[in-house]
């Protein structure tokens, strides 16, 4: 099966947005086994989108095209490509009714361009939207060349991809041979030193496949193979894991492509019935608010306090003024009071505080990127200091995803 | 001037790698007042990479090729583009002196398939590397096709375009012209509602053009105008951004693409030199934390709750239990006490208070989405309801952009 993407816009092409959704979509793909020969950007533009897909059906099998479903003018993905493979537009009344209730719950007035949204292909398959107004398409032409039509923003397109599409695509294209896949996700170490660890098995590979993938302050492997036999896969899968558990295990934290640290973590909470709470200085709620997140946190979170300044360490948390003045709010001495009595004020199990330097000037002295992280329990309180880089936004990232890992390991030990 | 960008490389293809140059050649070259109209993707591959440069050479007259300069077996854009075009490939002098130096200075050995980085057309222009090894190349085809080719890594690829290929372009395509641009941003009006309000604008647009883009709760407006004169330019901008503002000024919220509500709030909080604390239920600090990524927030933001649970806000803010008890958490006296007293603890001129349903159950008998959002200043205290909508992550965020809207308004009217 050879594939291309065809992505739609004009902000594309002016630089304005990054064309995230062809890496999305690539590595996708890539693990239900299909193979993607060219990406390509083309503007809001009839004629030259026209012009693209007739190069890509002579040389494409599936042809997927994102972007342009939207109800403005620019938005011609759905009418060129109907067009061009003679399809009827027609209403889909799921999308319709969604699109009503959408704007009724609003009690704004729909305005008649919305309607273009709900428009599919009258012997296509309409995919739902979960996430926004444009209803999706998948069309298999006459010829026998297929058209996934998918929309632009990727809040909208990946649960579409993962819901509607993935599940058709292996029904449409159902071999002998089928993909298993299993998604491990590392926290701690870089995608370069995973790929150096484990270079005797990517180098090597042929099936199972093992593709690596960076995320901000993470790294996931998703390990394919292409069988027959489930059973025989899982014993596959089973085998090539326990090799890499063995190399790089130690930065394990979970499987799969939707999970994440602050899901392990509330997960192993909720598994020892603990309760959370927080104090956090520099990430500012970010730690608190990644744990809001997930859905159900409130049986072991409670809440928590931002203290940004010394001022509301000392009002909000009953931290001394004098013991904060000498020690500096960027300061072990200060994290662990922060963890112990925030802890005691929530009444809760487990306490992380955070207090470092955002960035990007330095703080008592001390640079961007400093930052101490602390744990109350029970048992007491410890704390870790840490040195993180590149801009603000990203060392509260990396001190929100540490704050989570070190709880993390501290409920695996128990 | 018609350009388009051609990225050579597998791991694109594969989803290993986000394809971030085509995003930077094309900012820069319409910065440049060249018109990029297609970016393409191939994979390490002689032949398709040949029939994209034909198809290349019918529709573009600048065509800018990246990756696959390197010293490996898949690299061969130089080749492929060197045999299309007809060129001798022979060794760049000042390149081949920086690659012996490198290794020189590195004390390794130098493999034979470096001396591959070092090769140029011979009737090319060179284009040195100050970050890495591979010579880049322009060269202008006897029908007048111009061919740029440049390093894979944006390291290499971002400083050989800023030093060798800006003045190289600017010299051999300069016109008068220039872009001028400027971004409207708005908040609480739909990308389909602004596009109806302006469709006279956009239906007739040519110079200025006007370009409209959706991103989570907000959608902004890029006016752009091709130019020989500046302040004529400026002039015509300011013309119709006043028509704009007329029709749509009531949700403009600040200019320039790297702006955000909570900036705009941060900045007017500075100005009149007020400080600001919130207490978060359903948004569980994400409030705070979209203040706390803007620089200098310090000034203004002092800390704050989050009181996810009955329990904390009874506990933290100093509630009456058997009050909430009696009006429900999501409620509109409930919100407005959180304001209040949040307010009096952190001893702050402004309070926001957020309580609501998440999801993705209801909560108190309502459905998720259902929020309210408090303001407390030294007035006294307002609330108002919202209807929220799409899963748990996208309502939190919506609840968020409205407590920064509901501030900023507030601060703009006093």
């Amino acid at each position: 099966m050879k594939a291309e993407i065809i992505a739609v816009g004009t902000e594309l092409l002016l630089g304005q947005v990054v064309n995230t959704n062809a890496t999305f979509l690539s590595e996708e793909l890539a693990g239900l086994g299909i193979d993607v020969y060219y990406h390509s950007v083309v503007g809001d533009n009839a004629e030259r989108l026209e012009s693209l897909l007739e190069l890509a059906d002579q040389r494409s099998e599936l042809i997927v095209l994102c972007g342009g479903l939207g109800p403005t003018e620019d938005d011609l993905t759905k009418q060129v490509t109907a067009a061009h493979v003679g399809q009827e537009l027609v209403r889909d009344e799921v999308g319709y009714q969604n699109l009503l209730s959408f704007f009724e719950k609003r009690q704004r007035p729909m305005t008649e361009n919305n309607l273009l949204q709900t428009l599919v292909f009258k012997e296509g398959i309409s995919l739902q939207n979960s996430a926004g107004l444009a209803v999706g398409i998948f069309y298999t032409s006459i010829k026998g060349n297929h058209y996934l039509l998918l929309p632009g923003p990727p809040s909208e397109l990946k649960p579409m991809f993962y819901h509607e599409v993935v599940p058709l695509l292996q029904k449409q294209f159902q071999k002998e041979e089928q993909l298993i896949s299993r998604v491990l996700r590392f926290y701690g170490i870089g995608e370069s030193q995973l790929v150096t660890d484990l270079a005797d098995l990517i180098q090597g590979q042929t099936n199972p496949t093992i593709a690596p993938y960076a995320k901000p302050n993470e790294v996931t492997l998703r390990l394919t193979v292409k069988t027959t036999d489930e059973t025989e896969a899982i014993t596959q899968l089973d085998v090539l894991e326990a090799v890499i558990q063995e190399r790089v295990g130690e930065f394990f934290y979970g499987y799969g492509e939707e999970n994440s640290l602050a899901n392990v973590v509330v997960d192993l909470l909720k598994e020892k019935q603990q309760t959370l709470t927080a104090a956090e200085s520099l990430t500012a709620g970010a730690f608190q608010s990644a744990l809001g997140d997930i859905s159900g946190v409130s049986e072991v979170f409670l809440g928590g306090f931002v203290t940004y300044s010394a001022q509301t360490k000392a009002n909000f948390l009953g931290i001394d003024r004098d013991f904060l003045e000498q020690v500096g709010t960027v300061s072990q001495a200060c994290v662990e009071q922060m963890a112990l009595h925030a802890r005691k004020l929530a009444q809760t199990d487990y306490s992380v505080a955070f207090s470092g330097v955002a960035g990007p000037n330095e703080l008592e002295g001390q640079p961007a990127g400093t930052v101490w992280i602390a744990l109350a329990s029970e048992q007491g309180v410890h704390s870790q200091k840490y040195h993180f880089s590149r801009d603000r936004s990203y060392i509260r990232h990396s001190a929100v995803m540490a704050g989570l890992d070190l709880l993390r390991r501290e409920l695996l030990n128990k």
